[in-house]
């Protein structure tokens, strides 16, 4: 029973059988396999994009922070939610590789919306000169609270930044379970929206460490590659990359993966919900953040089950009081496992 | 009949073994894995180096990278030969992961001795603040044309280095290749010579993508963590590095396949030796820099054979001018491959 | 009838004399002038700091971002107020020369208070080597608003920092003018509350471009020598920095002229304030943040008065409406200047 | 009798009479000073470019690194000679304001030669997105060893650059000495020539500290402020740096200064020609690199005479070896000083 992470589980059987597959004779190394003109033509077809740009890394901090260097300006500021991954979790990467520019942080939720942008945008334009200048803007779908932008939602933000004139990232690493819960097509989600670059993630969703990027405007395809190149993060047996990523859409694995995943989500929460879980933010994809009482945490805990607690202590004298918990399904995760958890409750 | 680049071959059957092996249930992710663990003891074991610092990151520019950053200081120049990787092959990584430091060129060689690096060296002193401030030397071992360090050279170039109390960093793509071409011990051939870190490679010798990065002394051992976190190298599913790492290291596969790398190698060195060709550099580990006519490389071209050029060109007047080409060779080589590949000459 | 800035002043007369005094045959270049000495052993004194490190750059946010660098490190966060002209007016140069390290926000006012530092230094905490690390702080005195913390403000944030192991930085842009409002020593304002670094301002103040950074502890003495040279922030003809600087402690100069500007805004704020004005931010220092009619407004613009708006525009249909505005008295404002200033009131 | 630099001398009493004389009530800060209009509009004429893009900052390296940055990107390298000042003098400044990118040393000489130039040019277009990409080629004019291009030289550097399409930079830090000496227009010495951009320098030759940074296309005029502003080097009282670089400009200051400093050079040049000193670089502006024996430089020293030894040291054993050491003219040396210096030998 472990609802840790994403990153937590295993590889999926066919991608596993994709690497085995790949493993046979010499192939050209550095991207120039054979594999990867089939993966770029694929997602090309996938997001109906056929001039896009297609790129492989390794990190999801990778693809956001290589995407966003490529789009910025190392004096500008990229607006983003406070609780976005590239402002939370990646150790100043994004700093790092665009050379020192800004995170603005939007409002106070794991969603942006428009007044919020807008303001934050308009603030940073008195200044001239002096102050950060404006740069991209990067909203991650799902959110790190598990909540979904809707269609509308992302595309009421892409205006706003086409208003300013500031390109648009989408942090993608839960990308197949943002779309399946919309019940949309890549391309809609994306540049249809108004969306120009992004991270498109695999790992989390069955496969061993892949992430595409994907620009939807070709312009600055060889900064990127540089980029790529300069940030170590072009890959030499390229070929074993492409081979999970080929396995990923081959058959729609992904969706399928991320149908699994958001359903035992669905699941998990419709038990937690039953046994009197509070949730903070409705579970939309998944992700749980769930609030119930300590001491039944702490039964959970005594079982074996795994999860991070989100705020609180698993120690405390208020046996009652409520704590909020992460739980995160993936593919992986078999419906009896949620079934032995729900019961504990 | 491939010996374009022992990045090009596949992945030994029994690290394909070993990445299969992992792929149960669930495990800890970012390096917290119970498999990293056993690479650390296991590397520490092999090194005679029980308070090493180990880590695993996908990439050999990635480990040179983050080493030397973490050695030096970005107002700093490396001491490297001018055919370094990390000069040549990097894109500006170096560069760009020490935040702005400079590389200076030793001598003309791919080997660098010991007067040319105290020349070097010396230079640098003169200018106080003005000049670049002395930094890290960085050797290759494997060098970049074939050769290998003798202990007694590592032994003198870090004497050298230690006489100006500057840390050296040796680039181990191929480790293990000089290794046994050397015949010695891991730690003869670094700590107990004078080097603080070391780029271990894995991926050319039969891993998928894995290097590890081991310092001697684990003062900066939380500085390196920053560093390959935001560099955006630390991988979350970690298991499936610790994995390749482990069965690397199992049974020796590592020195069995680079045995056979070296052995296919003089197998092939003395062919073409044979047959007339000229070496630049004696060949000593498993690349042969090799010069013969024009028309033997067109007769082998035609045939399939692949190999990089490495001067001049396949199409010219002079049928009987000399042609330097690069040759490659990895475990995965039979013999038989070399055999025909020898017979066309 | 100026008040848009204390960058808009002239030169105090004194340190113009200096300036031609110094222009006497030959100096040594870089900082060796013997000027330089007697402006170290100067500052020295006057801080109660035998040991302290002493440069001269030309510009505050040169002396802001070799400070802050020299402090902390690039995966690092310096927590410094929403206002901060680290933050605001600096073009990221703090993230440039830090090599990629963030700012925090410290609640939403122009000065920081304890809970609001603790609540963000904690918040950093959680995240292990994801997370940006926690770094300096970094307070301005006078505050961008025109506040002065007190003594025991600055005690109570050092010791917060000291209680997290951080380094505190002052951005002392307008440390005279913070230094005769609170009545107290250098050293009193600065190391003794707690205070590692200071970039003391000269500029506003009389100079001509000049500030000193002082570090108290001598440690990092050489590396921020390295990082000055490096940030191109190394004067060739420096005897004309130090000239500068000698003039402006020379019989107390620096004193005198903050004394002065504090007196002329505090004639121009009891001037507004009789007039009605209402100020959001008490005037303690040479800043008025003062908000009145947009008519009275309008006369003063059309009787060339200069100053900056802060919030809102000169045109707008109700000119009733309450207009904020920042007016700035440098020492070179003559009396009769405020009060004619006040008699068009 | 002081050659040790044209940073060692005094500011020309036209230069400070013209900082007294802007010393006049506000003026508006960070470049909007009316004093710069003028300066922009007569560099503009002087360079017979009404089009250029002018700025002011106080540092050559500052103006260099800045310009580089501009011209160029991180991943590329830039062409100059093993002893330009960017290469050897500014502690990796280039490297740090250009976020990484690496320097090519061209040739063994102060001057770059074309067939040096086109072989270190097309060794960089061999390995694709694996190697430094070409950036801009800067070169120094005077050389760091008192040599000047010529206009034929610098015509054919240029010409080959804008074969590979890569922009060409030039350190002007002695300008306008080199411009006398060919006694051509600055024109000719630049964009006429294919020069892009110049560091223009006035410290060496009479200013406090100023250079001026000219790009002949306006296209990068917004991204080299953001630069200027980013890297601290965005002066607040800007007028004192107009008013510099008005006074050297106005009724040729800078010619006059530059003649003067040359002829001060010829004249020491002859007379050590005369007296048997060896010239390594004919002395063609205000540098010489003589050569004499150790026991006159040794009489020279004991009788107050203050310059740099290049090579070998004061102390030795063999009193007639011959010492290099460099002597620098600047334009405030009296004729009579020369003499004195003169009869000591």
């Amino acid at each position: 029973m472990h609802f840790a992470s994403d990153n937590s589980g295993p590889v999926h059987g066919e991608v596993l059988d994709a690497l085995a597959a790949a493993n046979q004779g010499y192939a050209m190394a550095y991207g120039a396999d054979s594999l990867m003109n089939e993966v770029r033509d694929r997602l090309r077809a996938v997001f109906e994009a056929p001039g896009a740009a297609v790129y492989l890394v390794t990190t999801g901090t990778a693809a956001n922070s290589l995407a966003l260097s490529t789009l910025g300006s190392p004096w500008q500021t990229v607006f983003c939610s406070p609780v976005a991954h590239i402002h939370e979790d990646e150790c100043n990467a994004p700093e790092f590789f665009s050379g020192g520019a800004k995170l603005t942080l939007v409002g106070q939720n794991d969603k942006m919306v428009p007044d919020a942008l807008r303001a934050a945008i308009e603030k940073e334009e008195t200044r001239g000169v002096h102050g950060p200048q404006r740069g991209p803007v990067s909203l991650t779908q799902v959110t790190e609270r598990g909540s979904v932008y809707s269609l509308a939602e992302i595309e009421a933000l892409c205006n706003l930044a086409m208003e300013f004139g500031l390109p648009v990232h989408m942090d993608g690493a839960r990308f197949a379970n943002a779309l399946v819960a919309l019940n949309c097509s890549p391309a809609e989600m994306t540049w249809k929206a108004g969306v120009d670059a992004v991270s498109f993630g695999g790992t989390k969703n069955g496969c061993m460490g892949v992430e595409a990027v994907i620009f939807f405007d070709e312009a600055r395809e060889w900064e990127f590659e540089l980029r790529r190149k300069r940030g170590a993060h072009l890959i030499s047996k390229h070929r074993y990359l492409s081979a999970q990523m080929a396995a990923y859409l081959k058959d729609d694995l992904w969706l399928r993966s991320a149908r699994q995943a958001n359903a035992n989500c669905a699941r998990l929460a419709d038990g937690l919900r039953a046994a009197g879980a509070r949730f903070k933010h409705e579970p939309q994809a998944n992700m749980v953040f769930a609030s119930f009482p300590r001491h039944l945490h702490r039964k959970l805990h005594d079982a074996g089950v795994i999860y991070h607690l989100w705020d609180g202590e698993l120690d405390g004298t208020d046996e009652a009081e409520h704590v909020t918990c992460r739980m995160v399904c993936d593919w992986s995760l078999p419906e009896a496992e949620i079934d032995r958890f729900l019961s504990l409750l």
